[in-house]
């Protein structure tokens, strides 16, 4: 008994997520005959909505999104083995359940210990060649941490330079698509102390101001830590200050479901 | 950058989730506030609910529940590596991020291709040695396919009188234990074709008849597939008909949830 899995390779209704995808803020868990109705709403509906039926999807980042998935399954969409077990096969999971009219396509290419020039180096057959609709992406921790372990000489400035630079190409060689850029966050316990601050700000900063330029939904995962930690510790959602726990990564998968849903 | 990632050991306050638990029927997907105000609705409650703060929950099976786990991870509670990446870790997942403040402890010692005897033989040290206040059991599909394939010669009679016992030794050895039992399921695609039926059927009346017999929580696998592939073909859901896909995961934390919350 393997776990055999493999990507769906039904055609499907051609209709748009929009209103439905809005039916996400607030709305009921997931129910089996949820995507049905979902479905059933969505019908002769079209909208410039971020998810549409037949839709691929990327996650990409750090090790935040890698969150150990197998590298040999990658090229399988909606695969368990290559969505790792953090946030993105949280949220991939919920999509492709919500939304099983829809066709999606989901697929993970975060790299762990990427800062976002190494994004770019791997961009034409990590990004660009899934022909995604939709790219999200959570880089920048490494950016920071690594330039003060010594590893790398970056900056704040830099940073958004190549971010810039990165979401620039991606629009010009995929038009259409549809940007998700995550803010960058540390909870302060384990490996975060006091020499992160204020630098890391400038950073998350930067995130934000990339997201404004080019129209990309906002992922606010710093402020929704920043809440969370005002009950329970800040180890309880990432032990370590920067890879999330299980509980984080459940957080973060409903941060960016509502995100994408207002979108 | 590595996935470091490790158990929470705070304490916190004893106070039991049954109302809070209830709110999962129907409830409003995860906010990061959600656990707060749940925590704050179960003040001065106690009850006899499924899941209390400080829950020990057990997740159990064979390769479905395993969903390629890290065996080596399996003494940390709550590790992600060590929950897989099917429903377990879905729902685990959820229950973390839910009632964040009840410290709760999460495992998962599925095993692929186990059948019922074999949980037995190793349930001293995957059940009784955790002393789990939770014990989830999905357990039957390979009691029947590997009769079918001639690898084994167990009989429906069999496996309920396996089941029996081994239930009836969790109760004896751990009082006040609360059972959950899943609905065993296949669907018609892939590995699973006319010769597993009506025969796996009374592999399905003998899970549920042990949960009858010992007040456990039936899961409903069966019917909730049953309902999902009315509109979505099979393989969407679990391409061998056997392993579920992420979303057919997603599905069962999702039918998981909701039948502990009913609880």
């Amino acid at each position: 008994m393997t776990n055999r899995r493999s990507a769906d390779n039904r055609t499907t209704r051609r209709r748009f997520l929009g209103d439905a995808a809005a039916t996400l803020t607030g709305a009921a868990l997931l129910s089996v005959a949820g995507c049905n109705e979902d479905m059933q709403r969505m019908s002769g509906r079209s909208s410039g909505s971020l998810i549409g039926a037949g839709s691929v999807v990327l996650f990409q980042g750090d090790s935040i999104t890698d969150a150990g998935r197998n590298r040999r399954s990658e090229g399988n969409a909606n695969d368990a083995r290559a969505m790792g077990n953090g946030y993105a096969l949280l949220a991939g999971a919920h999509l492709l359940a919500q939304y099983c009219a829809a066709d999606l396509k989901v697929y993970n290419r975060g790299i762990s210990g990427n800062k976002v020039f190494q994004l770019a180096e791997r961009w034409d057959k990590d990004c660009l060649a899934l022909k995604p609709d939709v790219v999200s992406i959570l880089i920048g921790v490494n950016d920071i941490w690594h330039k003060l372990n010594g590893q790398y000489d970056g900056t704040a400035e830099i940073y958004q330079r190549d971010y810039h630079a990165l979401l620039e190409r991606t629009q010009r060689e995929l038009p259409g698509v549809k940007l998700v850029i995550c803010e960058p966050f540390v909870l302060r316990c384990g490996a975060v102390n006091d020499t992160w601050f204020p630098e890391f700000d400038s950073y998350r900063a930067a995130a934000k101001q990339v997201a404004t330029e080019f129209g990309a939904v906002f992922v606010p995962f710093q402020a929704m830590f920043d809440e969370a930690v005002q009950s329970t510790a800040s180890s309880y959602w990432a032990a370590d200050g920067v890879h999330p726990t299980i509980a984080g990564a459940s957080l973060m998968a409903q941060t960016w479901l509502d995100a994408v849903a207002k979108a």
